[in-house]
């Protein structure tokens, strides 16, 4: 039995946590933290968990956790804020699932470049392991803290990853086109989030300038070891989960669709939450799972990667459980089929 | 051609209200106010209007309204706003249509029973008439304030009044089951109606405690000349815009179906916006429109009437338009077929 | 660990259930069968289970289930196919929970006056236990045959139960308006639930005529011990999954909210799936869970009982395979949490 | 006042037709006919139309049209079926705007590769005018047989044509990635449309293979004056209307934001129904209006078109009627705003 704490349980990763965790055999929550100050049942925050789990939020107290015994710690903090909360963790030897952006760029001067601050904790963020199971597996199994990767990167670098590692496409002028469900907006609510205003509605929004960026083409310069340019275009689509990857991608030699579903099925060989199909994948089908659909096609000369997650569990608390389980040595898919 | 003025421009019933005027041939929109300070082009509040008028918002200001020789106003103004500002252009001699709710219950001590306030425009309530063009229509032509009914109102009075008037029907214990879309909640972004939290969800709201009860029961009263009472829940449903009301009634008589059908006919025989129906109808036949689609059936001897509005047109800015066009004489129809 | 078999795998109902009974430790799925001709794959039929189950469908042959050991046959066939498939399972000494409405109506009488066939399995239909574990939670660990309940029903009657077990209510014009979600229709395409027609509208159907009618008003009555007469009106609602069920009653004696949430506390104290909430509930808070959550508000001299459950899991496979952990000796929650 | 006949009323675009129709002040809707053989009401077919035109369908009879005066057909039929039938309206010297595929590819043997036919009716096919009024206005003045254009050609060839008439893009590689609401995929019921399957889902179809692939090429190699080659993929997104194109193309030399969004709106000075905006359109912006919403950015060395309209009007019926206006004389603005 493993105990482990989340911190900012308010939000929907938080929730998506919760519910994953309560079936987790070998997990007990000890601590939801929460910067709301008459500490709220988790059932006032989320009603959904009624009779689900008895427990108030508290305030972040790294004493209390030490001395509970938590020995993991999910920070659903939102970015800026984890990177100041999650050295006082690491200090106490705690092991951190960081679900906020602050530890998946490498290179402090490009977090500050596209998250408009310079980096609070450059020492902790040279030892992150970049929390992409598929990609990182051995890394992630003895690292003290992880950087959970966002919910679009993992579409393209998953989309892409087996084309890059067998160095089959040019690395430049990627077109990852994605479009994304409402909750990946979060909980907060704005005009862009109001239903009257996304209901049957599609827009994009952050063209060529989406944070995700620079996290995607990290890591798929690390997969096909040479520089990888992205445009990245995100759309808000008026459904609450999921999200669909459409990526063009242009050939350095002529590929066959089989030879391009095969070489797929052998990068994933070993992969139980990579489902490598020959129809067209749809969000539906793997929505509230951790399920990650892809297939690709050939259009004229180009290669067109089809790929799909539900964007809060694939996308943020179910590969953060997946991560948990290989870090604490429980089989990668306890809590997730 | 009638020059008009529109208050607080920043909402749906504004919106709604602007598309139908530049459909008016007898109407030039004059002014369009705001309370945000940097004045917005129209087009920057509600990008649907770019390159359909072009006008940027003002403040509001009585001297420039009368002025510009604008004859009618309507306040899209919040409760409470209204009737701290209404008085100000009657006094000027300008026909005012509120969309509010400040000017529809006749008794102020009920309107600080369900407005937590007291009533700050006692003199003009007991002037204003319900622009309930169907049942109020001649009071409506000669009408200086004109007290714009309330979208759910509308589909419990108009879905009762021919049994109301017919005296077919117990007084008390009629209940109104309201199914609304969530542009009836405004335009300001809560919890309650961020996407992610009322898409894929029913919920009641506001049981038994709904504003709109005394307005429903103030005028069947006055429809079936003795007091009524109602049991009014409204439900949030995930769609844009409709209203769908079913109504329960006890009659005092036994009637037949086909009796009912024939009342309701022959009582809208002169609305042209009342279209009953013997099908079952669906909010979507009316979405967009004026129309009130209404039906009955007899289940076991209750009577079982099925009624549905567009919340924004018929609901609001549609029966806005409708009380104008009775009020400065243009066929009733005018902008909204 | 118990072997079952699923007959008719195609549907809603069938595919939720085999979800389920994947996470059920001790089910083993042996068979699931269709009368498909081409035998597809469990995938095939239904792509969100890739990956899940290797299984192809197999057509129906009693022998072969009897010789694989299946122990247990959830029927998930239409009404009308599962009274004349059903006695051969029995006579062979298989446990059925059958999902269809053939076995809910005790009386033949009235299923033939509703379903328009008369009924082809009379011997069995008196033998078989109403598959509600709230109610009748003994009968049905010892039953051959469930009759797996109706999803607007379970609404209808767990929110109208401790009322009238408690004589509390007049037994008459007990009016239970309810809103599904369109899984409720199934999954053959009709145009009444053809995306473009019933999206972002809601309109009711049946009214008056729904065969559930009967089958809440024959429960009830077991639960009162006198005659009920319920008047249901279904609507449909743009959303997959979930009911909410609005019910009017009229007490006998006055009663407050808290005596009345007293009530249902103390009726429901037991039953781990019936979560008495104090808050208004909503759909999306039970969503593909097998809670079924209520509240009670006194409106007037009216009770309004507000409750809802998602229609798949706790209208139909949750409950199944609640019934079927009490059948087999399970914790009545395994699977289900 | 000009009478005009609707050949096949039963589904989405004749109905939106008939909407729009309805409020042209020149035009008389002679007659709307229909295969279904009991001649029902259009009230019957469309419920919406309720009280707003009193017409039953008819069996097509060219004869009778004639006869009655009619000058004009729009063709509702399906691809295959309009080919067969409009050749008698073309010899009677009737003006036919077809809104199907039929007379849009001017190479009948692209039309036989595409359509899986041979084409019936290549002499008129010869003399059919593409319908994009804002390309070939002048031609669709005076053309007797209109092809109105596809949904999504009309957004990639609206998307692109300033820069393909400015030589300013690589004519190979573009990519036209498309989200259509499902009302684009017609009113026959089919599981891909079943509301339970589409709703909260995004999936893409015919990837490489839609047959508006070859319509795009064809128009865009026109105005560009060398061969194109697009790659298509459009998805299916769970709202009822509106088409959002995502365009990706390569600049043959190096153009700033500014430079491409004068561009744009110096090529679309005079086309009142396009609008050239700044800020990232969203298909809400032109639900149910005749307004093609575009802008541009440049995302690394790429630029991105962002497209949007309404696919039942701008992308149908819509630019029919503006096609009629320019045909019979009228402002080519009229019913349409």
């Amino acid at each position: 039995m493993t105990k482990v704490a989340i911190l900012g349980g308010s939000g929907y990763t938080a929730l998506e946590l919760i519910k994953i965790l309560l079936r987790h055999p070998h997990v007990e929550i000890a601590a939801v933290t929460s910067r709301q100050r008459d500490m709220p049942h988790l059932a006032e925050l989320h009603p959904s968990l009624t009779g689900r789990i008895d427990l108030r939020c508290e305030l972040f107290d790294v004493e209390r956790l030490t001395t509970n015994g938590v020995q993991c710690v999910f920070s659903c903090l939102p970015h800026g804020a984890s990177m100041v909360t999650v050295p006082a963790l690491l200090q106490r030897g705690l092991r951190v699932i960081d679900l906020s952006a602050d530890y998946r760029l490498r290179d402090p001067d490009l977090y500050a470049q596209w998250y408009g601050e310079s980096h609070a904790d450059r020492m902790h963020l040279a030892q992150a392991v970049y929390g992409l199971p598929e990609l990182y597996g051995d890394a992630i199994a003895t690292a003290q803290l992880v950087a959970n990767p966002g919910c679009y990167p993992q579409t393209g670098i998953l989309g892409l990853a087996p084309l890059a590692a067998g160095h089959c496409i040019e690395p430049r002028r990627l077109i990852i086109d994605s479009k994304s469900g409402v909750s990946g907006a979060g909980r907060t609510p704005k005009l862009t989030t109001h239903f009257p205003e996304c209901n049957e509605s599609v827009s994009a929004y952050q063209v060529g300038k989406h944070r995700h960026t620079p996290e995607i083409e990290q890591v798929l310069a690390d997969v096909a070891g040479e520089p990888i340019e992205v445009i990245f275009t995100p759309h808000l689509i008026p459904m609450d989960r999921g999200i669909f990857s459409t990526i063009y991608a242009m050939p350095r030699r002529p590929l066959s669709e089989h030879e391009l579903l095969e070489m797929y099925r052998s990068y994933y060989a070993h992969a139980p939450f990579v489902r490598v199909v020959e129809h067209l994948p749809a969000t539906k089908d793997c929505a509230g799972t951790n399920f990650f659909d892809v297939t690709v096609r050939m259009v004229r000369d180009a290669i067109v990667v089809l790929a799909c997650e539900d964007n809060l569990v694939r996308g943020a608390s179910g590969v953060a459980v997946q991560n948990f389980n290989r870090m604490f040595g429980y089989d990668e898919r306890t809590a997730l089929l």
